[in-house]
């Protein structure tokens, strides 16, 4: 593969053009009934008391919306991922990104090379078909993008599925950056353009570890936006990434949405509270009668009817479990929770780890995230990781360290830090530069006991061949 | 003020720092009762019929959602915009961003030169106090940041109230653009960074039309994150407004939420479908018991019990009209209409202009924006601005001209074009290079228009002192 190649493979992800290209929106539904029964306008009556609320909260298409499977309470957690993906279009690059990911994973596999697939940024949640309206989660894909940094650093390929226009590994000191863009740069003598001088250093080294990412194809970039698109692709490369055995690591990082629209109670157009007809009708006899409730800019009518939107969503299934059991049953898998009360994190990272029985569960929340993260394994309490006490404040001099020191990470506290004893802005370390070489540490212990267990079989285990030959380049390159 | 101040000034929305910095999460609220009245788990029992849905859909403080004053039904749009400000907490920066408003305002005003507030990109309704998941309107903020490039370049003095990491004018070419930004940089012989000879023409024209604008503190870029700062910032900004009189001009091409969570529902954490109390208890007791639905990967149990998450929204009380009415009084105002169903576009842009009595609806498909728009003005057809055909797609050499030609932009098919019809990808003229110069041409009109009625008026006519004044200097200026 010649370097040209691998430069805008690593970077197609920019390069999709319209924001809307992966929108499952554009997408023709396998499921022709298109209906608004999710969308209901309530009027607050004065009479509906809380108890009984009135029925035109939900329209009277409620059955269809029961005897979708997406609902059914009976279910296995194998008939759930069936039913998602049979009734749900796959987007419309899953073919063309898997594929992407296949050429990647192999070439790194052949070298023996660790491979991690970092998941970074929010999904959306669509609520209409041609999307003005979504529900989005929280994410500017710090986190992510900062963690493929480190991993590219400690020697790992990395596969980068993240939220379009999210922030990007190196691209990410600039995208979002206290400076605009175009203030880093100025007018050379000749008519160049070049960076400031005041800049030039660090963008100096920005750009040559960027630069040495693409000339080791070291950086896979893949785009998603809606949760359909990020579980289509998900799903995908975990599969492609079995070939790596033990030396395949998921970092799920991305913020996933809890809750969908199944395309079948999704609508076509932007929610309006009259259709065509009716406001045609309306309109032709006195626009000043049009009840137009959802208008672009502004949404109630003369007098306020007191109109609501109500958005009801399923919840989404559980993959997790299938990515443990099924999807990449050797790699070693790693999960994000992020809380916003401090008093629950600990137990809902150690209760989602009991449940799906994977490796680790780093736990944050979102006041102190980069100040601190918990991780949460099998057997073991709950481990602070922290920016050192006296790297939490930016030097004076602006003398901008971004690598810490991993010794100093862990304090003995083991409560969340309170948000008032923290500086403002960010810290002088990124507490990423700790994270990852803690996941690495823990990913060169699985791959050891996946080893071990591997030799300690009897040698007329009966495996599968195909298992075998896995098992056997797994040590191999491990 | 000096050039530096003026830079820093003009970029300062890309130097929040945290991207939740605007969040009004981060407010102290007004109301002090929190409440999660509005997010009501409902199990799809099946015994629950659609004309009587199960009591559990809605939490029993639904009173106090309806004593809420933001959806009281008598109210006048005084009324209700007052509730409004009073409701809802200001956004940190309020007074900052009205200052500097003032300020750049001020310049220009006695410079008798026009600014334009460019309003851009999609505003959040946050679900949560701390916000972890929010709904969003689909908007990478071109329109608005192309628009204000053509406003610049039209001569006019730029507000630019944008959605923080949107689009912003001239950075839009390269932040979201088909190469990664550091595609556009190598390292010179001398340990420079520069640009490469490929993109250098392009990136110097950029450059200089935007240190150009930095240089005469034409451009000052405020941001905003949810609804609420959009419209405690819109009110701020336009009241500033009011000494240009006539030469102030309001394009609001922001995509504004129609529907939001009043402060009093709103939860202070992450929706959980217990709260923390109950997950210690039944934490203790058995973790497989308890009902985790929130999971931040994946929300439902072991057996999933079919729950769902019903959002309910209040509708954003009507502002334009107060814009017109009281606010900015005397400035022409823009707004648009953003519909996916053609049959209805020109209806609703007529239908808001009737309402709102303000200077000009443009209309504009999701799936055609790029190629048409309709301008729809008191008393005139639908009139429609759109690429001329021999411009619909980039030539072959790439040869890209960003400004159109105005007067091949008008069409006389009065209908909207099939997407079907268009071609893959962006078209090779910015459609905002017509809208701009039309526009333009209406805010001459408008400042004509004034400064005759202005001069009809009778040299007794009785109007306030202030107003007089007002109206005097729009004329010297004008």
């Amino acid at each position: 593969m010649t370097d040209q190649a691998t430069a805008t493979q690593a970077c197609f992800a920019c390069g999709t053009g319209s924001p809307n290209s992966l929108l499952s929106t554009s997408q023709p539904s396998k499921s022709p009934s298109v209906s608004s029964s999710t969308f209901s306008l309530s009027f607050k009556l004065p009479d509906s008391r809380p108890s009984s609320p009135s029925p035109s909260v939900f329209s009277n298409s409620s059955d269809r919306t029961m005897s979708s499977s997406s609902s059914r309470p009976d279910r296995t957690p194998a008939e759930a991922e069936r039913d998602y993906f049979s009734e749900n279009p796959a987007p419309a690059n899953l073919e063309k990104y898997a594929a992407q990911a296949k050429e990647f994973i192999d070439f790194h596999a052949a070298a023996g090379r660790r491979v991690v697939l970092v998941t970074s940024g929010g999904t959306t949640v669509p609520l209409e078909r041609q999307t003005v309206r979504f529900i989005d989660n929280f994410s500017a894909g710090t986190r992510g993008a900062t963690s493929a940094e480190y991993f590219l650093e400690n020697d790992y390929a990395v596969i980068f599925l993240h939220r379009q226009f999210s922030l990007l590994p190196y691209s990410r000191h600039y995208s979002h950056a206290t400076n605009c863009f175009l203030d880093f740069l100025s007018e050379g003598s000749d008519g160049s353009v070049i960076a400031n001088e005041e800049y030039r250093e660090k963008m100096l080294t920005v750009l040559r570890k960027y630069n040495s990412a693409k000339k080791e194809n070291r950086l896979l970039t893949l785009p998603f936006t809606t949760i359909n698109d990020y579980l289509f692709v998900l799903r995908a490369v975990a599969h492609d990434m079995r070939p790596l055995g033990p030396n395949g690591l998921l970092y799920l990082a991305a913020a996933v949405s809890d809750f969908f629209v199944p395309p079948e109670r999704m609508v076509e157009h932007k929610i309006q509270s009259t259709n065509a007809t009716d406001l045609n009708r309306t309109a032709a006899k006195d626009p000043a009668d049009d009840e137009e409730v959802f208008d672009n800019f502004d949404s109630s009518p003369a007098v306020p009817r007191n109109k609501r939107l109500i958005i009801d969503l399923d919840p989404v299934p559980k993959f997790l479990k299938n990515l443990v059991d099924g999807w990449a049953p050797e790699g070693m898998i790693v999960s994000f929770k992020l809380e916003t009360d401090p008093h629950i994190l600990i137990q809902k990272a150690q209760y989602s780890l009991d449940r799906y029985q994977h490796h680790l569960v780093i736990g944050n929340l979102l006041s102190t995230r980069k100040w601190e993260v918990v991780f949460v394994a099998p057997g073991q309490p709950g481990r602070w990781i922290r920016v050192p006490r006296n790297r939490r404040k930016k030097s004076i001099g602006g003398n901008e360290r971004l690598v810490g020191v991993a010794a100093e990470g862990t304090e003995t506290i083991e409560r969340p830090l309170d948000p008032k004893d923290l500086p403002d802005g960010e810290p002088e370390v990124e507490i990423e530069s700790l994270i990852i070489p803690a996941v690495e540490a823990m990913h060169t212990s699985h791959i050891k006991k996946n080893q071990e267990s591997l030799k300690s079989l009897p040698r007329d285990a009966s495996l599968p061949p195909d298992q075998a030959a896995l098992l056997q380049e797994a040590v191999a390159s491990g």
